[in-house]
Order: structure tokens, then C-alpha cells, then sequence
């Protein structure tokens, strides 16, 4: 049997809930509310050390980081292929896979914490925030989330992330071969890219538009148009609590 | 035809290198002097745009990315796996690999520039060092070195460094299943490890070491008695020019 952990249908969450839906998988879905910091309570952590999603078990073992459990899941199941047969176009594959991951999506990730964070903390006491803040297990995560809510962060650091965010862009537009990034075939480059360009070109219309990235437009159009990004996209993503719910909850207490 | 690109045995080198001599592979060398900068000549730029080493050239076609070319070179010559036959096994592979990517190497690289960049740069005036900076094709590249010569890191972001170091070697000791990373075979996950850990027990003695890191020091020094491992380490590694000799150099212009 087939399990995900996962956030819903946002960036490395997405890019593991793509393939399951190309490749027609059942899976049992397990949604987490990160708003809510739910991938950090005890009984997740269990099952992820490191309190991230997503995270697959397959007839109970355990499989972590969304690019592995991609190519894990294109092994296991091969019917509908989504990585090239041969390894030159593997090796592409993978140059893409690793750029989105250490690039493409830290960046992005700082800059979605940031215009975030405020939501996701709205109503908290200092204590509560800090008890969040105290179970997440990496030591990385702490900062960046206690940075992100203190909005240190420097107006050149923000413009930085959005240089590189642009760069990115600009590479993916660059490299496209065809209908999608590597020709004619769908693989799990235009998953991982897909899953952060999600809601790009409206909320980064001055980088994801036709005039300076046309290739990345049209790739765009044609991932929306595939009946398992449909499907996906149609999972609905738990919100933050209102203040006001929380503040019931919180004199209900 | 195989070729390599490379900076002789030590760290992404060092991990392109591993798996050609334990296959017993034929490859042209060609060994760069990165504390001279030669990554950053137009003629290398030409085959990597990035300006990075190593890169595998293979019949004509370019590799990047030592993490891509070592599943590549494995693909291609599968006599000798050095990855697991079934996927929960690469995925595990995998886990590994991307760990060192993302989290140890750049950590222990951060550290190693800090020590090193006073070397690399003695001798050269402001405009000499600053002309070296502008071949550099990426901006993170130019920031962190310009960073580590003006030895702009606070005593915190070193003692940081460390610790992301120390929690790799922790993890590692703790993740250790055999012999190996993975149990009975040895494989990619050894062979990029490797490439962090060579030197370690002299330069971090504090951190690999016998009483904390028993099954990692077990481990290395089985690594040290590998043909493939004896023949890559025998491989000279260009040193930086000395400062009187880029004074003699220079006088004689």
C-alpha cells in the first residue's frame, strides 16, 4: 500500500502528488496543516525525524525528501515512465531536479516564509510561538522561521532571493527543448519546476510573463491543461486559523 | 571516449574520481588548478558555463554535477554497481547523497575557503584579486569568495559551520547500517561521504575521532584501504603558487 504525508498541493508537496496521479497510483492521502505547524507534532515526527513532508511509506517503509520519493516511486512503478531511458537524459533530468532544490526553491521558500509568516503567527502569544517554535526538529528550521517572523531580514536580502528567483526563470526559459524541458517526453523535471512555478505568473507577474519569459508561459499553459495537475490542484489546502478562531478557541480553553 | 575535468582528490573531484577507478574505467585527466582560479578561464567556462569542476565529458556529451555524473557513470557501466539493485535501497542511496550536497558540503566548504582564501590570494594586489572575482560566472560564487577574503564571517557563523559539520559527522555515525553506509555493499552513498571525510580525522579531530564517532572512524579507515581509493589519493594536487614566486613572475612581466 501507498501512503503520503503531505501539505497539499504546493510546492514539494505538489511535486510528490504529481506523479502518483500521472502514473494513476491509489495512495492513501495523510493532510497536514504546516499553517498550523502540524508536521512538527509528536505523533508526525515518528514517522519523519526531521518533521517535513512529504513523506511516502510504501507497504511500511519509509521514503523522505519529495526528489527521492519521485524517482523511488518511477522505479517501483514504471508504466507510465516519467524519467528519460537513457542516462544522458537522466543526467539532464537530474541537473534539473538538483537545481530546483538547491536553488530555485530555497529561494522562493524564504520569500513565501516571509510574506507568510505573519499570517501564520497572528494571535500567538510570545509563548505560543516559541512553544512552535521549540518543536521543530532541525535547528535550520528554527531560525528560519523565528527570522521570519522577527522580519529581519534586509530589504537587499529580499531583492537577492528575488534575483535569483529571476535567474531561475530565466535559466528554466533558456533550457526548455520543447513542449516540455527536456523534449518530447514529460519527466520529473517539469514536476519539479511545476511545482514551484505554481501561481507564479500571478504572484511574480514581472518574471513569469510573455514577454520576458515566453517559453516558460506556454510550458505553464500546457502543464495546466494535464489531467493529473487538474486532479492535484483540485486538492483543497488547509488554511490558517483565523485570529478570531483561535482567540475563541483560546478563551474556550 | 571518457574525460574529467577535476581538481585532483579532494571533495566533488575526489567524488567524480571514486567511481572510474573502482570500475577500473579508462578516462583522459585533465587536472585544473583551482587555487589558481583555472576553473574561471574562458576555455573551461566554454564547457561548463558554471565554471565548476568536476565535469565528465563522455563521447563529446557534457556531465555536470559530480552527485549526476557518479549515477550517470553507473548507468553506463553497470559491471561494477555501486548502487543498490532495488529502490528502497537507492532511495537510501539517495537520502545520503543529498544530504552531503545540501547540508555537510557546503558547510565544510564554507570552513575550508575560510582557512584557505588567505593563501589563494596572497600576493595578489586589490586589482589582480578583483580582476579573478569578475571570471567568476556565478554570483553566489563572487559573494562567497570576495566574503571569505575580506574574512567578513563572525566567530557565530564559523562556530555554526562547525556545527553543521558535527551533526553530519553525528548523523553518519549514527546512520552507519555495516561496513558500508547501506550494509554489505559499498556504494555512492560511501563514495560521496568519502569525499567530505578525507583529512577530517586530522583537521576535525575534535569531531571524527574514536570516542564519538567510533563506527565513522572504523569506516574511514576501511575507505583508506581500497585500491580505487590508494590510486585517486596518489593523484597530485596543484598547489598555489607561492607569494615569491608570483612576485618573480610578476617582476619578470
Amino acid at each position: 500500500m501507498l501512503e503520503l504525508y503531505h501539505g497539499g498541493p504546493g510546492a514539494n508537496s505538489l511535486k510528490a502528488l504529481l506523479p502518483l496521479h500521472e502514473k494513476g497510483l491509489e495512495y492513501r492521502s495523510h493532510l497536514l496543516n504546516l499553517i498550523e505547524f502540524e508536521q512538527h507534532e509528536p505523533w508526525f515526527v515518528k514517522i519523519n525525524p526531521n518533521g517535513q513532508v512529504p513523506v511516502l511509506v510504501h507497504d511500511g517503509r519509509v521514503i523522505t525528501e519529495s526528489t527521492v520519493i519521485n524517482e523511488y516511486v518511477d522505479e517501483c512503478f514504471a508504466a507510465v515512465p516519467l524519467r528519460p531511458a537513457e542516462p544522458f537524459g537522466r543526467a539532464q533530468m537530474r541537473v534539473w531536479t538538483k537545481f530546483v532544490d538547491e536553488y530555485f526553491c530555497p529561494a522562493l521558500s524564504f520569500l513565501g516564509w516571509h510574506a507568510m509568516i505573519r499570517t501564520a503567527v497572528s494571535g500567538l502569544s510570545k509563548e505560543e510561538f516559541e512553544a512552535k517554535i521549540a518543536r521543530i526538529p532541525l535547528k535550520e528550521q528554527q531560525d528560519k522561521w523565528r527570522e521570519s517572523a522577527a522580519q529581519v531580514w534586509t530589504p537587499a536580502q529580499l531583492d537577492d532571493w528575488r534575483r535569483k528567483v529571476r535567474v531561475s526563470i530565466q535559466r528554466m526559459d533558456k533550457g526548455m527543448q520543447g513542449p516540455w524541458m527536456l523534449g518530447q517526453q514529460f519527466t520529473l523535471a517539469d514536476v519539479s519546476l511545476f511545482s514551484m512555478l505554481i501561481g507564479m505568473p500571478q504572484r511574480y507577474a514581472d518574471i513569469v510573463n510573455e514577454k520576458d519569459s515566453p517559453k516558460v508561459v506556454d510550458w505553464y499553459a500546457r502543464m495546466m491543461e494535464r489531467p493529473a495537475v487538474k486532479a492535484v490542484l483540485a486538492i483543497p489546502r488547509p488554511a490558517a486559523q483565523t485570529l478570531a478562531a483561535r482567540q475563541a478557541q483560546s478563551g474556550a480553553r
